[in-house]
């Protein structure tokens, strides 16, 4: 099998799958009851956030919530922090986590503005700049596009956000972005940052958020208490504390997991372009991240190349697994792309595990596929 | 150490944690992804949430959507079928899950009552009798206490509900009776009921509820559209499966772990009356879950108690684990319990992995603590 579906999920590390085993044997403790074995795991869960505030270089004025997932913290985000007065800007390519949550929040009376986004994918700057003024409270935009892999520049656009409208929250989706490719929430404004355990190898059911301090987050799951009242339910400490042996161990080969992925993409990128023809590479004038490439191939339907590459045991998908429900692709709409640009659309997604071997064989069997799907068209 | 604290929560038994690791190693795809291995991922999903049918005997029309915990479910519950129109009930004595979201939703305008307990911890019947009229849209009440045990009779409050109010939507908490206490959801008239995984020597990070079909919910979590648009967010396989491993060795061994719990319980209850004075049992005339016995030291705090007992290895609470935090006890308090009792109250709780020698130790360091810290007093 060759996996190149990596920014649907990940194959958990196998030394963070035995260190998950480890906790949810011994560290088991309810870490809200009184005695020492729990007050030692909420310790543990506290060390925890610390060590994910050093991985995103996070202003120390803030704190980091665990959720169940990174499109929970999402909603806690949007929803929690949405209110009546203020106008709520999201960008036309979010995950569908914020893309939907704004709709909700439309529908339920909130003033809610979509920022378009330009045809390499990235946020287009002049819209938001256009619909920006002190009434805007809350703006949140994706900052490693899951579909095409672009990158927005945060700290950029934090800036002329808070120009704008210095009391506005800004808050990043960096699921596709966290110990992939390097960054450091410091030296932006962003107040909010969501990142995901199941993206970099960690296991499922895990998502947390970075927020500064000070804004207050209005909880969409209430009960006992827990994270500081932000989000209710026992904590998932076991996971937790293995997402964050994954965060360590994503750190220290952020560099070179960097190189890899980028040495596959620019590999596959060459083998593309020597081996197929008619494609073309969504985002390929923005700034990508390594781990993304999105092609789309003229003449052929994404899901008929995707079942025929997977009968060669490569796998990959049409974009991302949240909006292969959805009809078409919204984001490479939002990008202006043609409907026969978005049909034959493949995403590549890497990860440190994937091999130079894997992408020649993979573009291989592609140029062999796409020949037989379009002699079979005409 | 003696780990008498199985209402918080459990030690994920050994097998289920192997499972889970299997499970993150080899199922690691995404359920919503096209290909084969992401599809028979979320066939597993389909298979677990027909055993879990099955453990519950629910009636057929209805299905099992899994969240990330028992309190996101009943957050999802309570939050997602309250409608402004129609009165919302729950009861005095529910879990922070149910009675914070039932508070929040109080404040949001939505019409909301509590039903009062009796002293011995069940639900009031006169009361909600009381209460109940066709412009009751939605009753929320515990099966099975988390604070006494006391088990509600589901199967006469549904039937008492619906014969006052036929399209109310009946909705039970059953954290602490899942495969704990022998029960049929077919023989009664509940149309929607909350699990853990964890309570049941599953994985943290995991809940489940039942809901018969036709009943919309308005989701709390949006996104990708999982979980039918009931609950957005990756699903996570791997804990889900080792929940439903732990499921099913649980119903295996139902009756075998309920006789041995009442073995335990009423040795404990035999033991305290020989060799401590001044205490009170809760829930003492209600029918109880042979997992939880809640007993009220007079003359000493619970906490200093819970302590006491922690210095010889022995893990108590002096409440539920989400209650901890609040001030006081709610529960106790609704049952018309002096300061007293309630200040000096520890709930005992059980599990398959506990010894009869374990409650013998157990009540000797008990008594021995006990008058240390009554004379202490005087």
């Amino acid at each position: 099998m060759i996996y190149l579906d990596n920014s649907a999920t990940t194959q958990v590390r196998d030394e963070v799958a035995k260190f998950e085993y480890d906790c949810s044997r011994e560290m088991y403790f309810n870490p809200s009851s009184v005695y020492a074995a729990g007050v030692a795991v909420r310790a543990e869960l506290d060390t925890a956030r610390a060590t994910i505030m050093n991985c995103l270089d996070a202003p120390r004025d803030g704190k980091v919530y665990f959720t169940g997932s990174a499109t929970e913290a999402n909603n806690t985000i949007l929803r929690g922090l949405a209110k009546k007065n203020k106008k709520i800007l999201v960008g036309a390519g979010e995950h569908p986590s914020v893309y939907e949550t704004a709709k909700s929040l439309k529908n339920d009376g909130y003033e809610v503005g979509f920022v378009k986004l330009q045809t390499n994918g990235l946020l287009d700057i002049e819209h938001l700049n256009s619909l920006l003024d002190d009434t805007v409270g809350l703006v949140s935009f994706i900052h490693v596009s899951n579909e095409t892999g672009a990158i927005n520049d945060i700290a950029e656009i934090s800036k002329l956000i808070k120009s704008k409208s210095p009391k506005c929250i800004v808050h990043c989706d960096g699921v596709q972005a966290f110990l992939k490719i390097p960054f450091s929430l410091s030296e932006t404004l962003v107040d909010a940052y969501t990142i995901s355990s199941h993206k970099i190898h960690g296991p499922k059911g895990v998502g947390a958020f970075y927020i500064r301090n000070g804004i207050n987050i209005n909880p969409i799951i209430l009960g006992g208490g827990q994270e500081g009242g932000v989000r209710s339910g026992t904590e998932n400490a076991p996971a937790i504390l293995a997402f964050v042996l994954a965060c360590k161990i994503m750190a220290s080969k952020l560099q070179q997991n960097y190189a890899h992925a980028l040495e596959l993409k620019n590999l596959l990128i060459k083998n593309l372009s020597e081996k197929c023809t008619d494609f073309s590479i969504n985002s390929l004038s923005a700034p990508t991240s390594p781990n993304i490439l999105s092609v789309a191939f003229a003449g052929v339907k994404g899901e008929v190349l995707l079942h025929a590459l997977e009968s060669h045991g490569v796998l990959v998908s049409t974009g991302s697994a949240c909006s292969s429900k959805l009809s078409g692709n919204r984001v490479l709409q939002a990008m202006g792309q043609s409907p026969s640009v978005i049909e034959g659309n493949i995403r590549f997604s890497f990860s440190e595990f994937n091999t130079a071997d894997e992408i020649i064989m993979t573009v291989n069997y592609l140029a062999e596929e796409l020949t037989k799907l379009r002699k079979l068209k005409r």
